[in-house]
């Protein structure tokens, strides 16, 4: 069954977790760059990590293919041998995802993301002609269907989806937004209402925030389209680290971003809570971004296993709600294994010399610095340069 | 060339990181038991974790054989198959690490740690039998050296060590004790002593503490070996996992164990810190324990790499301090591209409503509880279950 | 020279500290009703903290009557001797501040506060008349001008400025409301309209939220004024307490009012901060409410000392930013004495157990019986503990 | 009945709070010097501090004599008038303290302090002429018993002590140190023995550490005093400031000292347990030291209410353990009107950016320049200077 039949049955689909976040810790990812020629160079990692999040729950995977457009591949990987091409790094992407997914029960959708042309203002046509490369591999490869993702400007994600539906597949379109909206300003719920009129069936956010902030957005989508009488299936993929202090642009601009995020990252049992939020709020896709590792899905389909009847794979290894302590040495472990004990627990960060939150960065720029930073002309790396040697 | 052969020639020699904890997270290990039968249900799981190590610059593998004796099995593994018996768990773990070691320039090698046999006062001898079950399957398969690990008593240590000794192969001992000594109260100092009187070459402690505190122990250690006129390398392998609020027994105290400790995990500069502390203390086996994931340990091999004039396969996918944020679009992300940058930060937890540290459990239950928990009487369920009882 | 030529010409008003919190940890003041008996019945104490607010640069004493209303205290003050009647305690108010007023240049301004009889739902003559009562003795000790303080809902606000400029002398008025308005959800700018209609010649805020709080709350008075096309001078008299993480209603809500506010206490240096910038925003009657201590007062007056050419008389005791470090033996010590040093200090709350942020109460009751407590009708007690009994 | 009758017969005496701390928030002291002039310059405010401490419970009124000898007055008062010579400050104390006594039931005890003559090395017979000055006006003056406080070196407390016992009345002595001893490393246990030697009837410590770390240290005094079999009552008067994290100088070099410490003052709750522990232990006179308000020693009072059989002149103030919000219109506020509340209470700093600890100053000098600071050598300005030139 294809991922309409799954929504329109009304079944709960979950998404898989970070990919680039967790392939970076297992050495896999270069941090900065991002970009996933793992799937040529290792694909017995890739291959694990998607095994992992099948075991752990997930109903979709998505195929390795962040920042895998050619334009992104050539600027950023030079480190990478000149033999991987944006081609091969996409086929072997959906190979791996197809061939693990049929150990379960799993559909697998190709994915684009944001590229360096539009940021660059290359004009519509190129933008376009950058992601129907990609298209055209994932329609080679016979993917379930296609996801849009990580856009910061509704007018990219609307050019993605557009290339994407002449597929004739579904198509998916998440966000990398809070609240205030796209990065040219256009509020969340514009952006899921021209989501949904270029062709998207499944519209939200992802990455960026952390799961309240995704909720929150989610939510101003929502209510766009309903406003606008428009009906789309909802979906989110949040942080797994709290940033209740990020600005708009998201945990980019906390300095602890990216080599310094461990002490937010989130337990399981704060991902059951936000399981159970997007639930009650009408969100049918949810799933995790970066710093979802495997055990984090899976609290999403435990949290979610009376709704939807049974348990994942990986349940066999894990007790509900701490219940694998119930046969602990000590008693007061043992009083651990329980629900009450977990969803009470204010984890202290052992880090009495650090703070609970931090400033984001980008305000120690000038304003007007920042400004052209966050537009389109100011990619260049020679006026980037330029303009941070002015303010200091 | 063996592990002393290595150690004499002066080389730093970088162990791996935490099985347990690492495969939770992915879904192949039960917290609470923590047996690794997943060397025979998922042996690719296992696999992909040593690669991953190995890659990061470990030249250790420890088999997947923590907890691993037949009577640990017996007690806690009745979600796992019959027909997994210890030998099979012990045999594949050994199998499955002298294939990934053959990717590399590793040795490997077989470990056992401490058994219910003695927490339930069984006698040396079937205590020692426990252990050279495990040690036939080790010398079967031709391991490089041993390892006795995570152990409480230095009583129940030494009977290891002596048991290993049998093989002829060098023999590695740690403990998972603070400076306060080992759970009948011996000393640091005395309980290196008397590992190294009963035949090991290299003494340190492993799990429990973060790195701060093993390191005063295994100072304490070094003393202890000074004043008896000893001679053995030191070996350390913290937690991941910041616990300077916990007590003797460390982190499973600590109400965060085992599923709410993710503020406290440790940065990979935490790590770069701990390494370089290690190295100037005069410790040459440094590796880490729970927590410990594949960018820690590489973290241990580039903190340490001008000393060892080389970096680990991984390396190629990160730059030193954050180097790989210099291309970054945005200029306050670029300016993160450095040393002083990552040394300086205090990570935000993004955790405002949590504490910093918290009181290690233990002293909610009476005094007379605590003190059979200590000892090797209170072991029965039944006892367990009584005590708990009353004080509630 | 009185509050409106002095504001005409460009003058800055320092106002006076909180009373209530003050008086309370000297011993004269009950926490809970905060009742202001203690102008007869401790006159030498009350006598003593107007002097040293006097001394700290307060241009203004405000006469001690904060809930002096004869139907607060009667409602409030059976601890209170009977003899001490209204009439009494605002009587002995003028006649202290009065006499302190002298010792320096000060104005003596009488005050009200909001009533038992609106909360009660008395009409407006009722109410009026309780204003009337207070008024009366004002006029009679011929206090230089008055203030409207502390009303959480503007149209009993709107009432006592109507009482308070049947005297003819200038009114100030600030309600004790942040950014989203008073309890019937009248918007600031709204508000500061209706105040200035009424006869108000200087609006703002006081006492609820923290300065950052407050400020936010004038501007958006600020706003509403210059959209109606309204003149008046803006006022500010914050807590001298941290609460970013509260309500509504303001500290009130928060789990540590009254008796565990100590770590929210701001420094010199916080007040410093909030000195400069009330005074770019243009506020120019600038003064604390709870919490502020003569210190904090002398903090405003030294961060605005370049503006006004000179220092209040306690200077004399105090060195600018940490000056008196100076000749510390230590020298570290000595290197405090420097601003940046205390503009950046992040000082450590000494509590790692305790978190940085509250949840503000209040959302533990259900919602039906927390707007019946936001509205009129839920002020009999017995009405309250039915609610309350109910939720349990 | 003298100070020693009443612990002869087993009352507990309650001490006063922190003079120079208080005076300073209010006006009238200057940081850095901490010197009391202000007897003489504003009587009144000396007065009424008292005052408040006499009605909050104290059974002592120390004279505000704190670094009041003749060589310290000298040395930092230039900003002092002239006429204001040691005598008449000392002078001026004792009439003070002894007028406000006369109100109520409370000892006047004449208090010395260390000199500049001990620390630049004075001969013992000079260092006691100055102690002998300030004595002949505390007899003179009929004081009622002597104190010898805030010591960091034995040698001198035990001068101290001697010059006092020529009087023939009773000495108290306590030093600011901690569980490491005096600045010279004698350890607590030996600081006590030789105090009571020298002739104290009661010995503890007061100031630079919080009430954790006193109680400790009082301890250490207690098992000393044991061992050789003296007698002698013990005497706690900590900080108002919580500081776990302050090094063998205590406070002093803390970042926060003497302007940032706000987050770190102790509620009065916290003072209820001090009180009650201090209790427990044995400790007969207890009082408090710098940032001790009223309010914290009327605390004191309330929770040694039951042995004591009685409340203070304040509590008429203050219900006990925040019983006065019984009354309150807010069902949550009512709920915070018991016991449990504030006991269980861990309250916010409202602070997310600041860290819960801090890492004490000094280490960032050189060890020699802290070596010599710590010893007399190195007092004189010049050579300060010149070491902290040098190390920067």
């Amino acid at each position: 069954q294809g991922i309409l039949e799954r929504l329109d049955a009304g079944e709960i689909v979950i998404g898989d977790g970070g990919f680039v976040f967790a392939l970076e810790k297992r050495g896999y990812v270069k941090a900065g760059p991002w970009t996933p020629e793992a799937t040529v160079e290792h694909p017995e990692a890739v291959r694990q990590l998607h095994r992992e999040f099948l075991r752990a729950g997930s109903n979709v995977l998505q195929t390795f293919t962040f920042y895998a457009s050619e334009d992104k591949l050539e600027n950023r990987g030079n480190y990478v041998a000149e033999k991987i091409t944006g081609q091969k790094v996409n086929e072997a992407a959906c190979d791996i995802a197809k061939e693990v997914a049929k150990e379960g029960d799993a559909l697998v959708a190709g994915g684009v993301s944001q590229t360096p042309s539009y940021l660059s203002c290359k004009d519509k046509a190129e933008v376009k002609a950058v992601f129907r490369k990609q298209l055209e591999v994932f329609m080679r490869k016979e993917v379930d269907f296609l996801i849009a993702e990580y856009f910061e400007h509704v007018e990219e994600a609307v050019w993605a989806v557009e290339v994407l539906k002449e597929s004739g597949k579904p198509v998916a379109a998440t966000m990398c937004i809070g609240p205030e909206g796209d990065m040219h300003g256009v509020p969340p719920g514009q952006c899921a209402v021209q989501l949904v009129k270029a062709g998207a069936s499944i519209v939200g956010v992802n990455c960026h925030f952390d799961a309240d902030i995704c909720l929150k957005t989610v939510m101003l989508m929502k209510e766009g389209l309903e406003a606008a009488k428009l009906k789309a299936y909802l979906m989110s993929q949040p942080l797994a680290f709290h940033t209740p202090d990020c600005g708009k642009q998201g945990f980019i601009d906390l300095p602890e971003f990216p080599f310094g995020l461990e002490p937010r990252i989130v337990t399981r049992w704060d991902v059951q809570k936000y399981a159970r939020q997007a639930y009650d709020l009408g969100i049918r896709y949810i799933g995790g971004c970066c710093g979802f590792e495997p055990y984090h899905i899976r609290a999403i389909a435990e949290e979610l296993a009376p709704e939807r009847g049974f348990l994942p794979e990986a349940s066999e290894k894990h007790g509900s709600w701490g219940d694998s302590l119930s046969m602990h040495t000590k008693p007061w472990v043992r009083a651990r294994a329980r629900k009450e004990y977990w969803e009470n627990l204010k984890p202290a960060s052992g880090r009495p010399y650090c703070p609970s939150l931090s400033k984001p960065d980008g305000w120690g720029v000038t304003k007007g610095a920042r400004e052209l930073m966050q537009q389109k002309e100011a990619t260049t790396e020679q006026q980037l340069k330029e303009l941070f040697q002015k303010q200091k």
